[in-house]
């Protein structure tokens, strides 16, 4: 069924579709109506291709029940339901319109709608994951890599309470990204591979499959098995709620990754900053009234889908209440969910394609440096002064600094006017040559921040590797 | 553009669509991205209006403008936008392109993307709020009424903390909806019809206009006048917040009074309960293993959608923070809004729906009512007794409860037997005939239940003539 | 009871505490256990004093009830629930044991606990809002009027995504504030006083007090009326909720309101910006490393209680839930509904205190907006050449913009070099005096920044005074 | 500093306090302000102590560190901070003053605040899981268990949607929980033990230790395992907030888990359904007008504190956005953390309290069976249809279910009046006898229950043995 697409209320479905169609149709295959209906459309083959293993029915039947489960499409299950007012029975009705009048009864043989929907939802989401976001994330891991390697030396002012503090590099600011981005993309696979689905039944005791089955609880091992699925380790109507509270967590933490990101570049991008900037395409325009402007509007609205998606996980927590062996509150609100998963490749596609052409302003990234460079040694210099024996070497550097300000010269100025400092000489007599160099050259106290970012986008390459290795290819 | 509606992510863009296609595509003239596309560029055709009758442009030059606006489409817009990459220029575009050579000038003249924006979500959430939502609501106030006044005098048993408590009537518990939803309804009103707009530049200050005109802030005033909105008190490149945030607090907290609604009707159809019931169509399938069932589906998923919506307030919320004079992180987040009006019209249409055939079930209510009528007396006596001078009379009563259930008979059987009861003589004595009725048929301890139910309707009604007489006819 | 007070859990119960000591021991009076149950005493003797008004009882009762209920401590009821488990019973068993036999039955009588919890809470909120918490905030917005004022002709650069946009003044900025703020204050005001009580029994249908007055709801009303109060209109065991919904959403928008004011100033304090500053107390420590550092902690501090509070609206909009006649689950809950109150009186004092000494960099300011002033007038020179006539000026301007960039030189310049924009002669010619004087001093394109600073500094001193007028003085 | 306990605001200080003065005590030992600091002050000696280790300072500046710092006292700190408005710094403070001017320099050495204040919060919320909460959570799977075990036969009546389905054991409901329950409590000691610390430094590139130390991040390893604890991967000046996102998700879903049990059990104490009742104790009171109530106020506790709770992930997810090398906006929010495992324990030790006193009603869980046991065959009697070759059998049935409501008979009835399943002839008879004796004994269509209940025990009691295996002792 064709409908306007700008009559659409989701803004996933008009506008972000068209930012990124070719994304947004890789999902869709698992995400949209469709890909719901036809993962459904899966189980029940595999239903009955379980029942033909255990003999309950002929094989021929099972290929019957697939062919068919292949053809029906999604327009024909809404109409069915028009008249059905059920969703899966209307599936049912038409896949059973499809088969020789033996093979009906084979299909969703003894199985309750839910076994269908929630093995279904396990199933899509887990390829979604593994097929398109994850190899998305990996991208987007190696241009982080990339970056942070590129920029391992790239000076920049340290900030704190975004006041200068001091120095690291900027590829170790964004090597922290290499590695918390990383860990998450880690548990958003294990969570993923990890959704269960059922075939246990209306109230998860396999009521029904006991009729004929010794091992009920075996026969569903082996249905899920065929989708790449593991059983819920109980169930009631449901599979157990928290292998999607997890997921979703996943989720929406590396969401929170993604958001602090971009918190920090559009920061970075502040006019009196200036530190780096997105590449304009020729003809973009920055503002409509003011034509010189470069907003880092990726940043912004990557920032802008966080703060649209965090607040979803309350619906995901709150649908791990349902009543009894369930209540069925969590249904509309479960088919919101896949638009968790689309924001977040959406914001991890944009990222990706802005960090890759990133402009560094490193020159611009020193003068903001040169602004406190002054007062930076007053961290080495109070730890040096303890270090060599000061018993109260915080308060004196507090105090020469109050007195640099008084006297409108800098620290290390008043650090070398030997009369200022007479009451110190005897620690910084004991200053060795490299502990100087760092007082009298602000810019090489960088800690360990080079050989950090080396290590950290060594971990970043062995996730994706390890990753790369065994996510399955598209 | 149009797409096959199956491959759309939100279930308000495939599934709820569907299932009430009529209100749907009412909302979507101005929720949608065609509805705020219209409205945009009725904004901006005010905007040219107004400078006609500054005098700053001829008339004929707004008349020109005005015909654009009402010819150009979201598609169009959409396709310059993959140029200029910017919504608002690409809109301008599409409207310059249309008019001649000397008009141009005046599209979109000394205003900013934001007066557009801004102003046309405040303009297409007030008409879609008084166009479709409110006249929904009061059919659906209505329907409330009419249920309260027909069960009004349906003996019901009250259930406090799910255990049953003193009676009241059905109605009685209706009316309290009426109530609480009528009073919602007026809050939906004088929040949507305060929603602001601006035409105040980049920075709030007019600094544009200002090039021009001695007042602009009139000139706002009169060139959103034309829209039927009121300017904003401030502004920095967007409205002030606020006016959305109570706007969506007054939808949000109407959905909550939904769910409380719903929650209290899927849990009156509960099997033991069995005290209402929805209609069931012909051919409707319950379940699709167990065919005798009757789910309270609809009031379930209006609970569940209101798990879905509510958490959206949170982004509201968010949204009220944006940086000095503008940052964009509440751009990409607000435009899922559309969603919660969508929503709750959807909600309401299915409670109307569902309620206008609502069967109760009377001789059910009275044999529930049964089941505790002997204690239900407990209170009315414990009263009494105090009224007629007993010192300690609840404990008096909690002593005669234990001492009934020891027995194995009920509080009024122990009331009846003298000898039990002949530390009490003296206040007993002093009961009024009217007072022993109570005590003898429990069912009559009811309270003001159908006078109060009266009144409350009488107030519905008020609100249903106030609003009636006041809203915009569609 | 005695208790060590860094044994508590909640910061507001130590850390804030000690930071505000006499803020929370005002509040203290209301929203603590003690203040919770003062004003369940009151509601109780208000009800034997409604009673004996309709001669139910003697005077002399009511007299007696009162001063008993002034004399109950908290430690007393706490003791008594230990035995009864309920702490409604147990407050009325001490108001008991305190009063003549003859009086005791007229304690609590024929009402129900939810009578009384509901109707102190309403009370005790609403004095903690016009009592404490109305008066800071309008002390607060007297303390943004007068910065506002004093800083009206501030020139300050306004930003737009981070970005310097075009100019207004910092006073005009702050009187954005002074706009938002003094509404919500209105609104807290108003739904603070609209709190509503119950004394409408078990389930809301005056059951109990119906078996001796006609008019039952007149007796609430006038029970009510004695300590300030309306009923609410409709009642189950409980007072409709949404009064409480209203009211927690007013606290919260106004957090939301200085959360934004916070963001903004902790950037403009930025290193690199350092426009604005806390004053900094004497032998006060920026940071324990690094001791020259002025970090912007109140402002920090601030946005991080608001990100801790604001949820808490998620647990308000789950109490509007509440199954049949009322279930218990919005209890424990709504126990916690105090610290929004606490927080948000917290955060505007503190606000207070530091804006009360911001410390304004007039000079800093003015560097930062030479920065851009150049690339300002972009804009209106753009509205100036459409003004007179040029087609596209837009455009135009942004090719100037580009040209002028590759030349390296300022927009000003290439302006005033005759062959680069000899294409525009014509309508450059037209422009009057006044307008080239905004294109040659960008510090004078302000629009109406100062006079509109003084019209939103008007419009909140009518706020204070039409408040303190009317707000019942501590 | 002793304060009045009911001058409190949070009830987790007053009144829950008190509800469960043990635990909550052995709970502030880590989550009260008390325990905040001692944790500070062990980090602080065990970074003296690796100072020691690697010689830059004598072995008996390390004792002497340590010694201090078990001798400081919140109160002392809280005092000193009225000076220096700096926590850390006056926590160092006080421990300097105590120790030899040959000591002072090595106390809090090159070392930043945050490499405290992070460390000691892993360590106390660490400490606190494995050693109050993670016990109380096995002794409440151990309860599950014995439930579910005692109860595995305990016919009753499976529902969704509130209408009966299919039966089940009331040990098979009980046993979904021992599931979900002990895997949550398996993730929470896997996110508890994963917290980490750092001593990285004011920006997480060691800049300060690096001065002296080759290795500084192998001397971060140190003085963290001293404390059983690993260094984050990266920091900034903050630990990789994600390690705390896991921690609370985990606790969080954990709380979902009690939430859906307390609704299940609140719901099936309904007077309606009456299947369970908490044990009441003697003069404890149930409604203080109706004095016969038994309400499952435990169970709507734990709801209602489930909803206070939930949103607090909300500021759990807005803290892991942190600008640039940090700001200040998580150090408020935070501090409310603890609150999340207060609030968690107190849920699980009293459904623990609780459902060791459970009582079943196992004649009334028959009764409440017996109200649509002859519909429960539907299901069995439609899948036996479909299995002995049947083409349409749902829908036979549903007809059947249909006709049997017509003439006012069961459906077992129906399906013993041969002339009226004439054409149900030829699938009936190839019914096994076993067959059989499900549809004419309902309550023996149990499926596995009984079987899946001891095999859900019995990985519980895995669980149970693996981690009191592994849990440090108390």
């Amino acid at each position: 069924m064709e409908r306007d697409l700008y009559a659409a209320f989701s803004p996933l479905d008009h506008r972000y579709y068209l930012a990124n169609q070719k994304l947004f149709d890789s999902l869709a295959e698992y995400l949209s109506e469709n890909g719901l209906i036809k993962a459904q459309l899966r189980v029940e083959a595999a239903v009955t291709k379980g029942l033909a293993k255990r003999e309950i029915c002929p094989a021929a039947v099972a290929d019957e029940v697939e062919k068919a489960c292949r053809a029906v499409s999604p327009s024909e299950v809404y109409e069915e339901e028009a008249t059905t007012r059920h969703n899966i029975r209307a599936l049912v009705n038409c896949i059973q319109r499809r088969v020789s009048p033996e093979a009906r009864p084979f299909v969703h043989f003894s199985v309750t709608s839910m076994d269908i929907v929630d093995s279904a939802n396990a199933l899509r989401f887990m390829e979604a994951t593994n097929k398109v976001l994850l190899p998305l994330c990996l991208e987007f891991l190696e241009t982080l890599i990339s970056l942070a390697r590129r920029e391992k030396a790239t000076l920049q002012m340290g900030r704190t309470h975004g006041q200068h503090a001091v120095p690291v590099t900027f590829g170790f600011a964004v090597a922290e990204y290499v590695s918390r981005f990383g860990q998450r993309v880690e548990k958003i696979k294990a969570a993923a591979n990890n959704l269960r689905g059922k075939i246990a039944g209306a109230v998860g005791a396999y009521n029904a499959l006991a009729l004929f089955l010794p091992d009920p609880e075996v026969f569903a091992e082996e249905v899920l098995a065929e989708l790449g699925l593991k059983p819920s380790p109980s169930a009631t109507q449901i599979v157990e709620p928290e292998y999607f509270t997890d997921y979703f967590h996943a989720l929406i933490s590396t969401f929170g990754v993604l958001a602090n990101l971009a918190d920090d570049f559009r920061n970075l991008q502040r006019t009196e900053l200036a530190e780096i900037g997105e590449e304009f395409a020729p003809g973009q325009v920055g503002s409509s009234t003011m034509p010189h402007k470069r907003n880092p509007w990726n940043f912004e609205h990557v920032k802008s889908m966080w703060k649209a998606i965090v607040p979803r996980m309350f619906t995901v927590y709150l649908d791990q209440v349902s009543e009894h062996q369930r209540d069925l509150t969590n249904s509309a609100s479960s088919r919101f969910n896949p638009e968790i998963v689309v924001a977040l490749a959406a914001a991890v596609a944009r990222l990706n394609r802005v960090l890759k052409r990133l402009v560094v302003h490193e020159e611009q990234m020193r003068k903001n440096f040169m602004l406190t460079q002054e007062s930076v040694i007053a961290e080495p210099l109070y730890i040096l002064l303890a270090f060599h024996g000061h018993p109260d070497a915080h308060e004196a550097v507090r105090k020469m600094t109050l007195r640099a300000e008084a006297k409108g010269i800098s620290l290390r100025q008043l650090l070398n006017q030997k009369e200022e400092v007479a009451e110190l000489t005897a620690y910084l007599d004991k200053f060795s040559p490299a502990q100087w160099a760092v007082l009298n050259h602000p810019d090489q106290y960088l800690g360990i921040a080079v050989r950090k970012t080396e290590l950290l986008c060594a971990e970043g390459e062995r996730i994706l590797r390890s990753m790369r290795g065994s996510t399955p290819a598209e």
